[in-house]
Parts: C-alpha cells; sequence; structure tokens
C-alpha cells in the first residue's frame, strides 16, 4: 500500500507554537472504496487563525482535537478516483489535511478550475483565502464609498497586500500599516497604498494624524492590541471598524488578553464594529474569484508569495506569521505546481 | 436686579467626583435684551455622561470647561419673554445650565407640550432622555425583531428601565442584569422582564446560560467592564451589542481602562457592535415622544422616578449613578411642578 506522511496535533502550546505542537507521521494509505478518491496536496495555505484551531477558545469552528490531523487549507490534485463528481487531473480546494495524501469522499473540497496565464500557486494563494476575505470586508462589512479613508492593518500580510488595492480600484485612499521600512516602500511603491505608517518607528496616533488629519472612515483590523487602539483613537465619527483578524492575541492562550482601552470610542465616535470570518460566504466565492482573478490577469492586482518547500517544514513555517517573519502570503509547497 | 444660585465646574475630579468638583454660586441675572427670554429651570436630570463632560476624553461634545457652569438637560418654564417664539408660561427643555434661572435667546432648547394626564417630571424624566435612548437602541441600532432574545445591563437604571419594557412591547425575550435583589424583583414583578440576573450574585457567565442556553441576540450595553465581558460570552452568532452606555468606566479618569477582554468574540460570534448618543437623532424625537407617551398613559410603560429636592443637592445627587445608589431615574427638582 501506498504511505503518506501527515502532521498530528500531539501537544497543545500554551503560549507560542512550539516544535513539539505537531508532529509529523508516516501512515499507510487505505485502498480507495466507492465513491472516494485519491488527492495529493500541492499546497498548503498558512493562515492567522490556524493557531486558534489548537486553542481552548470558543471559536467559529471546531479546533483540532488534540491527536488529529492538522487541519487546513489546501489546494490538491485528483490522482485517482472512484468518484464520478472528481476526474482525475483535476483540481480541488477546500478545508483539508496537512498531508502528501488524502483518502476522502470529497466533502469538504470543491473543484478549483485550472485558469489559464495563473500558475496554480498563485491562484490558490491570493484566490482561495485571501483575496474573497479583503473583498468581503471591505464591500460586505465595510461597505466602503469612493473617497473614503481607508486604513489597513498589516498592511503587508497575506489578506492586507490585497485589501489595500481592492479599496483603491474602488476610489478610496489607503493607508497601511507595517513593520518595518521594506514592507512599507514595498506597500508604497508596488502595491500604490497612498500612504504607509510604520508601526515600528512609534508614535502611532501621531503618525496616522499626520497622513489623516480628518481621520479614518474604515479601518480594516487584522491585528488588535495597541494598533487597534491607536486606529479607534483616529476614527471619524460614525466610521466602521471591520475586524478581520486579531493576531496579536493569539498566541495568549488561555490567559484573556485585556481589549482594546479605546473601547469607549465605539460611543464616543458612533462606531460599528463589525466582525466576519470568510467560511460563512463560501457560496458567493465564485462571484469574488472572477473578480478577483481578473484583476490578477490584468496585472491590477499584484502579490507577493512567501512559498516554503516541503510538508516537513510547515510547522516552522506557520510560526513566522505570529512574528511577522513572512514576506508576502504564506504557504507550503508540498508536491510542487502540477 | 434678580439674582440665581448656579454651579461651575470648579476642580476636575480624577476618579469620583468630589466635594469640589463643582461649586455653587449666587449671582445678579443681566436684564433681558430684545429676542431673549427668562427661564425657571424646574427639574434637572441626572445622567451618567456628565462625568464625562468634567473629564479631559475626547468626547461626542464639547466637554464643560473649567471654570464653566455646569451644563446638563433640564425642563424650564418661561418666566419673561421678549423672543416671540416662546410665549411666558410655555416650558422649553433642553441642554441648558444647572441654575435656578437663565437668561437665554433660546438656542439648545425646544418647546415641550404640557402633556394631559403627565405630570412635567414623569413627562420630563422619561420622554427627554432616557425614553428616546431606549427607542433608539432598541429600533435604530439593535433592530430587534420580535422572538429576540434581548439582554439590558444597568436594566434598573434610567434607560434600562424603559428599554426592558419597549424590547417586551416588540415580541422579545427580555433578560435584565441589576444588582441587588430589591432591583431584581421590581424588574421581573412590576416592569415584566421575562428574566432577571442580580450580578451581585456572581458567576455572571453561569446565569446568564442559565436563562439563555441558546445565547442572546442583541445586548443592550450600558456598563461596560466584566458586565460587558459576560454578555459577550454568551452572544449568538451574528448578535448585536448596541453600547448605550459605559458606566463602569466613567470614573477611570485620564487612566485607560481595559477593554472588554471577549472582545474577539466580535470574530467568533460574527458580531455587530454599535454605539450611538441620543443627542444626534434629535430631530426625530417627536416620533419617538409620541409613541412613549401614550404607552405612558396606557400604563404599558411604567417607570419609577429618584425626585432629589433642591439645587444645592444636584452634585451629591449625581454621585449615586456610580455607585448604583439611585432607585430610578435620577433627577432634581429645582422649583417643583408647574
Amino acid at each position: 500500500m501506498a504511505e503518506t506522511r501527515r502532521w498530528y496535533f500531539a501537544r497543545r502550546p500554551q503560549h507560542e507554537i512550539e516544535a513539539d505542537t505537531l508532529q509529523l507521521r508516516t501512515e499507510t494509505l487505505p485502498a480507495l472504496a466507492e465513491g472516494q478518491m485519491l488527492l495529493r496536496t500541492l499546497y498548503l495555505s498558512l493562515d492567522a487563525t490556524l493557531r486558534l484551531w489548537l486553542s481552548e477558545w470558543d471559536l467559529y469552528i471546531d479546533p483540532v482535537k488534540l491527536g488529529d490531523p492538522m487541519k487546513g487549507f489546501v489546494v490538491a490534485e485528483v490522482v485517482d478516483s472512484r468518484n464520478p463528481n472528481f476526474a482525475v487531473g483535476s483540481l480541488v480546494t477546500g478545508l483539508g489535511l496537512w498531508s502528501d495524501y488524502v483518502v476522502t469522499d470529497g466533502s469538504g473540497y470543491s473543484p478549483m478550475p485550472r485558469l489559464p496565464g495563473l500558475p496554480i500557486g498563485e491562484a490558490f494563494g491570493v484566490l482561495a483565502i485571501a483575496g474573497p476575505t479583503a473583498y468581503i470586508g471591505l464591500h460586505e462589512i465595510g461597505r466602503i464609498k469612493p473617497g473614503d479613508t481607508v486604513m489597513i492593518t498589516a498592511a503587508a500580510g497575506a489578506v492586507g497586500m490585497i485589501t489595500g488595492q481592492l479599496a483603491r480600484i474602488h476610489g478610496c485612499r489607503t493607508i497601511g500599516v507595517a513593520g518595518g521600512a521594506e514592507k512599507c516602500r514595498w506597500l508604497k511603491q508596488e502595491l500604490g497604498y497612498d500612504e504607509v505608517i510604520d508601526y515600528k518607528r512609534g508614535n502611532l496616533v501621531e503618525q496616522i494624524r499626520a497622513v489623516a488629519p480628518d481621520g479614518i472612515d474604515v479601518l480594516f483590523e487584522n491585528v488588535g492590541g495597541e494598533i487597534l487602539d491607536a486606529g479607534l483613537t483616529c476614527m471619524k465619527n460614525f466610521g466602521t471598524v471591520v475586524v478581520c483578524g486579531l493576531i496579536s492575541s493569539y498566541n495568549d492562550g488561555e490567559q484573556r488578553t485585556p481589549g482594546p482601552t479605546m473601547f469607549r470610542n465605539v460611543i464616543m465616535r458612533r462606531l460599528r464594529i463589525e466582525g466576519f470570518v470568510v467560511l460563512d460566504y463560501i457560496d458567493r466565492y465564485p462571484d469574488y474569484q472572477q473578480k478577483l482573478a481578473a484583476w490578477m490577469l490584468e496585472g491590477r492586482l499584484k502579490y507577493r508569495l512567501h512559498v516554503v518547500d516541503g510538508l516537513e517544514n510547515a510547522l516552522e513555517s506557520l510560526k513566522l506569521l505570529y512574528s511577522s517573519g513572512n514576506n508576502g502570503k504564506l504557504m507550503v509547497r508540498v508536491a510542487g505546481d502540477a
């Protein structure tokens, strides 16, 4: 029988993910039953939310149970099939396992078209999670209007890099918050952010006020903590805070993080603060993906992928997200471009 | 010339309001110029937000400046007039001064009709601030629907006591959170709350889960701190948090209060958290007040006023709000019912 490597959730981390949090094991694959198929994983998407799936928080999704295989978003190729809905050679995407191969009846996976002109890695990296997240956050939750001043935190991250460009396409003025001069330069010169703020330079409120003296209409929040506080301080009356992520607290474990100290501005500035989870919108993915793919092909939507080779490096790579160590959308190439 | 007593903002409190925060002085009134009128204050409304007007927070309104007269919501009678828009003997309401008499051109004041069957104190106590606040919060911000489970904190306070009844009139199931057995008994037996929770008994999350095992659709928040955290913990997916007040932090002064530790639930439960200020809706007051007055006259809307006699007691009385020392809508009777 064929074998596969597969990551398992071995030990719950108290704070940072550690070397023994997940364990890579080799196991034998079962033969395909009627209705099943064999998937070969091409890429894993490494997303900030994965840390939460290893926690005991009360989540928007079932967490990974201790001892179970690690879950994540994947793109895979059908290499054998006894399921008429999935042809050999076709691609699928969905919530899969961190594994070279998977035997599945297909539940949780959707077909993914091959897009002429877009390599699989790029299509998956932008269209599977980050792109729809940016689109939904801006349009469905933030309800951005042309002329709005939109501030995006973790602007150089997977979601942030897309968000700023989509806001600009819609006619908004964009401010990106990122860490370090190189990321800020890239956001402004390559991605077309109108303004950038390097949070490592401190004095966030002053920096924001310098570029947005009239305040922020829509804050697209990916970080939380002091960065969110600075944003809340600088909101316009009747502004909107789209809460997409709060990565600064994801390693806190069971310890309760103090919330935003400027929470009172929800009243003082009459804010709407609204959170969302991209998975709730999965039925509308084809619509979002069509728009996003067109902009990618036209060169209007730029992106930077940070691809790590080898399933065996997945755990170590995941840690990069929580130390801002990634440089673009973080992915693991398990079996290369097919 | 006639004299008046008037409260002035004398010393900024660091935390609790103190005996020297405001100072009562006696001064001479000017003669009426053309276009002016002389108001005799009947009642002051004591509202939790007044503490903020004495702070250095960045507010939704101009604060009271050190050395300036104290502001507040009042109902007053026109006792002399050189302004054709305000007849002697008529009533006005608005943002006035803590003063026996005021000379004004009328800006900031609106006429208040005398409602047959409703004493001025009752009409002012319910219709000026608390009633419209409850109505706007539930309908404009909370968008309550019949069948919703609505939890109201500070449920025995001026706004809370009205909010629960309006939610019930709309067909919602209501849970009131208040401090102490007497208040809880009153909410349930007299005001018709479906469930009551005494926060002084502790274990808030357990208490909420016992009466709302499926969670809360709409949380009407007046308090903040641990009470808000418990509410956030028990929200349903896609629920709404109406932030009307955060009284637990109003005495914190310049010290920044940690925000809600369960803020992450804005994502996990996909919440909309929205704040509002009743003053933004002043144009629509007549509509709200007409509905509220009709329910008062029909006996469907009950209330409890906590009336303190004498302008000289205004400062001491205001402190009651921040120690839950009031028992119903807190007001100062300056010149009795006219």
